[in-house]
């Protein structure tokens, strides 16, 4: 990204009018972590704990919680110095927007219609009858099929495919590859034993504010909607399957699948590589742990590990002692040797 | 999609002549789940069993096995609702076709042949030497590279792309984003211990009337072929390595990945997010339940859980067993108590 | 691929002079399996152990271990016949290049600069101020956002993404559907506990001779850069998370997942369908095991298995004695009822 220097002054009005320590005209060109950044850089410590990390650091401000001695360097106080670390990287490397319009190589049905606001790139495809909102973009090659509707200051990332019917609300982002719509997986036997395929005639409605991660599938309903809750999540390579619906806020991280019928209450948070099997409901605020595979409803607030997911303190226990199961065996040998039920060292005995 | 309205006489006809109970003019004008359809919508009940959900249901007419209790609805007799009703949906509901032809903005090679009733959409591409049959679909974006043979009434989602040499039979169904053809995985180790790439030069065939889901990736062969047998379903993010056989009317559910020159039977079953060592057999019929991971060959009819994968009972057992271990330290510990082996509470034993 | 007949004598000259036993004029058109091969066909034995595989072959010509007895077919002598084998098959099955130039349904971007000896696709997009390097291939609909670097001799397959400011070396392959760069999943809890995305400005960097399968993600540094070393491979659908560091000559195996700022020594292998949790260190020359999930920092050459990963022999030893929990429950038992502890049959007793 190209840096737009900033005073520190300028910086800390921007974040909310935070007070700044030291000199307000110091301009920073860049923020980077503790370990890496340079004297233009700007750094943050997350909280006091952290400020270990600033010892031998080389950046030249800092974002930094009050207390936290800053070495000399000029710093912006702040209660929440990870956020407005992420809001200044936002103003200090901001992404250029494409300019507006529709790129000549581009593809727009006629009877599409595209905001004059928003910028559609080389290669992309808008299909009959979809509608793209104000600012939002198209980057090179993202396919709309028909009947699309894109909402406003949306991202479609490159090779985007979104299927007929699909809705995107408002500031939606989907990284490149993402697939909304694709048919969900459903056949009946038929009266000779082969798969017949159940038409899958739903669709898919994004909410607002979700974003969804490199080559991730969001298959549509089979009748009806599946659907991304307001402020959603979902990582790269992650399985949605067809009528699910994803509760606001929640997190679904990378390689993740639901099964079909899944519901997601608001802010579950699925750890990486985790599954559900189908038509169950997780709780509202429930969490599922990496790996985690969830085979029956989970109340709201839960919190389980493993596979068939069990609560942590089950889960953290039953693994300690499969690592233990060598020692448990020695222990009932000796005990059946004490008892005189088995000799020692027989075949089959645990090695 | 845009609802077709339909005489339940009608339908009853075209869905083979079924019987009709109650007036066969009504007029259906979609379909929807029991809990959700409205009174001009069309639902099913799958058995008896299942005619408690018609309690409350608003749906206007049925599709119900013989002896279920229509409420007064108009009625299809149906000895198999659920195949019925799928059919139903798709003449109800139909997905349009596009109109035959090669959009001005596709990139077709000199030299390939595309049917005149097929339909090549914005932005696709078929390579050198490629044919495209009779009444397939090319969706915006999807590229066939060269010498890619695609059978008649085919459908390829926006995005897909089917590398060099590729051959796909009849009614071929690709959901956006697969890739079919991509090298496989093969490295040798060179004299100096780096990987050189073992050229992947073997090809993909697909057979008829298999569908796959988004982003799923299949392998070309090292040398010779993978192949996709008749009737498979393979489904999203699904990865088959290089060399494998998918038996006719396999089904291989979401995420699940198989490694190199594995050869699955007729009619297997590969549950969510399972996996398969390379170069094993999984015979004719079995089923590797959700998460599964083979490493052995295994016999036609296995059943299979876990990983590694043990048979459904044995696998159950364990897990239960697992789950169980805390208690059966204590008990364990009670003996040793008893005997005199080892004092109660000691560190190190289980909490 | 169209075969460049070739006699066995100028095939073993251009393996670095190999000596041939028969006829070097005969001349083989093709390779194959053992198993699968025809009389124009080479086969190889890739040592004396795996010389009765021999017994049936319809090969032609062979590459063979010295002392592995040809049966009267010409051979080449070789003490790497499996690495000879491969370099073979390149020779008489070569993948034609695309011939150099911009496709006219290409769209290069003003001020991007592709060399003239390089190859852009039907569809391909070169954004602005990115470069290509000599004899690199861009395919179809490949995507280069602006200020990419691609190296000399590279190919990008169809559908390839590759977002702004990411950089590859030279000899590069990315199969069809690879993203790079996508945005990382970086979210922070703003102060009403929702998700506020952190924005992920660092890049990717993709060292010489990098290959990366089908539908696989890389995803750009929140800050700084995600490194793939010189000579990595990296499997279909595999998950690279941001600020990630892959060793050299390391490879990943199909649908493994790396979380954030996991670090890979050289030569680290990740076989299939494994993963790490973030912010750890995996030590030169390990071996995680297929479904290993890695939850610590491993130190260099370690090998484990299982999840959470442990050392190959405790992970075997648990794994066998969990399959026989049901008999040791029974050995339990079987002690209680000689002290009186516990009749015999009670409920909750494992069954």
């Amino acid at each position: 990204m190209q840096a737009r220097p900033t005073r520190l002054g300028e910086l800390a009005e921007r974040l909310g009018g935070r007070p700044v320590e030291g000199d307000p005209d110091f301009v920073v060109s860049g923020a980077a972590p503790l370990e890496e950044g340079g004297p233009g850089d700007l750094g943050f410590v997350r909280s006091p704990r952290h400020a270990g990390a600033l010892a031998g650091t080389r950046v030249g401000a800092l974002i930094a919680p009050p207390g936290v001695e800053a070495g000399g360097r000029p710093v912006i106080r702040s209660s929440v110095p990870n956020l407005d670390f992420a809001r200044a990287v936002a103003l200090l490397l901001p992404r250029p927007r494409p300019q507006p319009g529709i790129h000549p190589a581009a593809m727009v049905a006629a009877g599409a219609r595209v905001d004059p606001s928003a910028s559609v790139g080389p290669g992309a495809v808008v299909g009959a009858r979809s509608r793209v909102g104000a600012r939002s973009v198209l980057h090179a090659n993202a396919v709309l099929a028909e009947d699309v509707v894109v909402g406003e200051d949306c991202e479609l990332h490159a090779g985007v495919v979104v299927r007929e019917e699909s809705e995107l609300g408002d500031r939606v982002v989907l990284q490149p590859g993402v697939v909304i719509g694709g048919d969900g997986f459903g056949y009946e036997f038929d009266e000779q034993g082969r798969h017949e395929k159940v038409p899958q005639v739903g669709r898919v409605v994004i909410e607002d504010d979700v974003e969804i991660g490199a080559n991730a599938t969001v298959d549509r309903a089979r009748l009806g909607v599946t659907r991304i809750g307001r402020g959603a999540k979902i990582d790269n390579l992650v399985q949605i399957g067809h009528n699910c619906v994803i509760g606001a806020h929640s997190l679904v991280v990378a390689q993740s699948g639901l099964a079909g019928s899944t519901v997601l209450g608001e802010r579950v948070f699925m750890m990486a590589q985790s599954g559900s099997a189908g038509h169950l409901t997780i709780g509202e605020g429930s969490f599922v742990a990496a790996r985690g595979g969830v085979i029956e409803d989970l109340p709201p607030g839960s919190r389980v590990w493993g596979f068939p997911a069990a609560p942590q303190r089950a889960w953290h226990r039953s693994a300690a002692l499969v690592a233990r199961l060598p020692e448990l065996v020695r222990r009932l040998r000796a005990v059946e040797r004490r008892l005189g039920l088995r000799g020692g060292g027989e075949r089959g005995d645990a090695e």
